[in-house]
């Protein structure tokens, strides 16, 4: 059973390592694109992103809850529009693999999308999962800090964690790609150039983010309803977020050493966007100057990061796939401090997804994002 | 069967007569008071409201959901307060019924307040419901407009429409106290008086409200979560939303005449508050200054009324029992433009409801209101 | 001297039909394109759109507060873009006119935009102006609604008044193109068809619209800070809004007789959309199912109008140029509610701006936009 | 001319002890009280908790801008509350100095307040400063951190730095009450009882703080229009916000040790309501239940602070003076997580303001506020 097992898991990765090796020449199929949990708030913000991408072509949605009605009709802002008229199909597993599309984006909760990778990668599909089960390593972790045992451990060799910023080759060859977390997101894509570059101390890490309520998903909830939320600050998950889990993987790969960090996310009243405030301390003998010097040097030339010399604010990246981090020196206290900003359906997940996918699939990286 | 019915009805109506005239002398038992349905947006609001009230006992509240749990443990803005430690009780009728408060206030969805009222009334009690259960005097009236046979059409005769400015004298006698809508409230503050001294054209009236979303009640639904509600308007209930029952009836009294009236709700970005404007026309002859006398006669000494010459803001009255009136002359047209504003939960649930238990106990009708 | 100012008006008008008629053929010099006072919400909207606009060149933007500074300094959100670089130039008109956009955008206060009016149509511009100063063909009225003697009365009778799906060959024409303004383009796309084909009672329309704050522009004042309009509605601009002016001309235009109507506007807590709610009579023998097929014989190919059969939510529309419509029956009192949304910044500035100059430039009318 | 000046101090000085001592029988003039600057938001929280305060009689405001008005015409909030007929009279303070108030409230901006203090101090008043310009003990620092010579460095040294739960007897005493700041107020609640006892590492201390707009004040500025800060939140104060200076003199005290920190504050959309995440270090050897247990020994009974087991939300101290705060301990990294959440205009300006003045007027300390 367990040969079995292993020589499924082989046949998939050869599969990926041969579509990757063809891919060099990119394959036109990836182009077709299907979305699978299209009705939540990132899976709508794919629709939308992916009907304007002057590439991409959206052939079929998938939703257990709307199979039958068309998305115009679930979503009536996109009514008029191009796409409105596509209905929701069968969102079971083999329906989903049986589609016509060589991408298939995953939008749906933790738990769930690891029950279609695996019939996806064997009908040939790149994945781009937006869910969290595909981001870790090690199957025992994800027990850990997500309850229960893995629904497709074998699988999680072959996925590659995904910030195009920080992992774009592996990208273009990978056929699981498991997009990172929105605070994720945020909080790496500053510090990862810096713990590449031995600039900051493993141990001096806090950092306290604030999120729009459409991060905690389109789901009903007496504790997401307007009047509960509205002129409200929360903090939640303390002391020990989900998303801590890929951050220290991530942070520790790349710092080449254990990282430990301080997380502490907030909900904020607002729908969309993402702020990040990192306090980090400068490694011994280094400066902020260093510091502000490494992430210029990571980051000129990337057309999604700008970097800013004044605080950056939520609302200038609202609606697009930007971040903005800033780098401000504290000599008082000798740490240094780092803001960013995204938005959180964007950057931190539609987005990063289509960026990804313009990258798997061949094609200007920013096509359909800019 | 049906005498049995009648002569109970007859009993509790003869019982709540004679406790009415014995009140002359205000019964201090009515001080005692109990909450059912306390852990709603009104239900809490009452018990803010009467926890501060300097004359009022709260002595039990009563909820399905959190039975045994303390206020302060459902409700964290209540701990260090002196109700924090009162525990939700059983809130089966007969529970409730049995408690020692005189007076209890049901803040319950339309149908369920029903239930309990015979009961109260048999226990001698006197029931201030701020559901829509006893404000239709037509059992018929109420199916059509709510669905479903009234529960208990006995009752009606003898429950009193509570707008306290409207109808003081009937509050200060009635044991069933039906507290009118909060939209009805906003609307027949303004047009009542002027009904009555027909200046205005029955058949004119057009309204467009909008309420903030603590309107909509504290349930889990999708429609009401912050990322659907905010940055948002919409109107609901078009054309025929339930709360023209109770205003065409009211109304049609006041007018001596069938009054048929346009109105629209809306629900807005925010948690309290609505804003009410109507477009009436005088009766022929009659002019807006004449209105103006009118609402000034009525309202000129009234603690909870304010005749306002610039266009009033919700927020003026935000967490008060007020409401705010002003009048505008429109020659272009010939009609008159009215706005009124209050509070939803205040004057338009709990505040009326605490005004009219004042009125009932005896005791200053702005107690604990200002 | 006032020979020499007829004089004036004629060449200017004779250049204008000379321009419209060469235009036949469409001039490539009009995707070339211009915004004054960019830096309010309606400009920088406009350059946004502009910015990603497939066949328009944004090739000049001109500002008296932020000259010498680019659009990427003053606002941030435009880092990183193309257009980010463009520097705001001196907004003097001769400078304006000397420009080498073959269309200008006026994103203007009424009063200020007239000053540029004369000397672009001199230099041979295409004008596309959002204020409200060439949207009145009687300077009189303007006068009264506005107070002052109106800049440029000589030009008043070369505006065409601007709403694509109601003047679209006009439009296609002019030189002068005076942009509807929010409220009554959400007004007037209901009504116009519907007095045009006869079937409302011209003295029986009721407005009550909401706008979010944004309609109040950019500029600095206390009514308008966040502390003061979060969570609050009001009325404003009562009995006799300045935009009441356009609409009655308008529509009595269309109706082929006086229609005077009510319109009472508010502001309410959110940043963009547009929420109006309209109450009207209509003609004697006429039933709403006549409206609504009037509705749909007006827009069904409508590419930006939108008939719906629920009551449309702004969030719907939200940085779209769709107006969404949808039509009740309301037996009881023999009138219909029409409800309709707009986003204020997109139809009912910027966007519908876009519509016109796509219009005006022989470019497919959705262009940009959807 | 320097000795007159100590004199002046030293006569100042020598009342207010006089004062003191002969108020261990409280004196009833202190109950009459006066508000300067009442037109802000702070110093409208004043008035609504001094009208309702039961034993403090609200004698005069004042205000430079609105003079001549009363407090009704500019608020229309306070219309139809007694003390709605209040006038705002002139604001020089030498008129202020000679009212029949015992207590003088000083709602001003940094700068302004000591204008008044001397003036005040020397007609015999108690001076309850909400304004930040007798927090310093340190002339220079306050020049380093607010610019400019401090207007009155004669009074810094009998000025009292007051948060009632930190330093009430010297409170009681004081003719020159120096509120805390509301980020200190909300930081130092929970800092200070643990630097007391020696249990936090100095040189651990990271803040990031988050605060409703209406901490911005009422003044006309682009940067504060609900359009601007809807949807948004942004730092600022990066990385040396003004209040640094009053905490790390505070807590260097406390802890008898050099405190240097970090701290962030942010602007959330929201009006009111203040959220603080530290993240500290407990000293060697010190465990989160030796922090959990000096804050309940120090906090246990006091009537304003509430020790929680969940994050606190801002909603739950909304238009309270309440403090809540909770700890967490974070073994993964040694640190501890502690939240606290107050409304920043009650608790953080005018709540407190009012405590303070309870005290020092003898009356209950939680008169008016619960």
């Amino acid at each position: 059973m367990e040969r079995a097992e292993n020589l499924k898991f082989e046949v998939t990765a050869l599969r990926c390592l041969f579509m990757s090796l063809s891919s060099l020449a990119p394959d036109p199929s990836l182009r077709k694109v299907a979305v699978v949990g299209a009705s939540g708030y990132s899976g709508e913000e794919l629709c939308a992103l992916l009907d304007r991408h002057p590439q991409a072509e959206l052939t079929a949605i998938f939703s257990r809850q709307h199979q039958g009605k068309t998305l115009g009709e679930v979503m009536p802002r996109f009514a008029g529009q191009k796409i409105a008229s596509l209905a929701f199909l069968n969102a079971d597993p083999i329906n989903v693999a049986a589609c016509d599309a060589g991408s298939v984006f995953l939008a749906l909760p933790h738990g769930v999308a690891a029950e279609y990778a695996a019939a996806l990668l064997h009908a040939g599909k790149v994945v781009i999962d937006l869910s969290a089960d595909f981001r870790l390593r090690d199957a025992d972790l994800y027990a850990d800090y997500y309850g229960g045992v893995h629904p497709a451990p074998e699988l999680l060799a072959q996925a590659i964690y995904a910030i195009p910023e920080l992992s774009r080759e592996a990208i273009q060859r990978s056929c699981l790609i498991a997009c990172a977390g929105c605070y994720p997101t945020s909080i790496q894509l500053p510090l990862i150039p810096l713990f590449r570059a031995g600039l900051l101390d493993p141990a001096g890490i806090v950092v306290s983010s604030a999120s729009g309520l459409s991060g905690a998903g389109r789901k009903a909830a007496v504790d997401y309803l307007y009047t509960e939320c509205h002129e409200n600050i929360r903090a939640y998950g303390v002391p020990r977020h989900r998303h801590l889990s890929e951050m220290e993987q991530q942070l520790s790969l790349a710092a080449d050493s254990k990282v430990v960090m301080t997380f502490i996310p907030h909900l904020a009243p607002m729908s969309r966007g993402m702020h990040t405030t990192i306090v980090a301390t400068p490694s011994f003998g280094k400066t902020a100057a260093d510091l502000m010097a490494a992430l210029h040097a990571a980051y000129a030339d990337e057309p999604f990061i700008r970097l800013r010399e004044h605080p950056p604010e939520t609302k200038h990246v609202t609606g697009t796939n930007f971040c903005d981090i800033a780098l401000f020196d504290e000599p008082r206290t000798g740490r240094v401090v780092i803001l960013s900003v995204i938005d959180n359906l964007m950057k931190g997940a539609a987005g990063q997804a289509v960026q990804c996918f313009n990258l798997r699939a061949g094609l200007p990286e920013t096509e359909g994002l800019l």
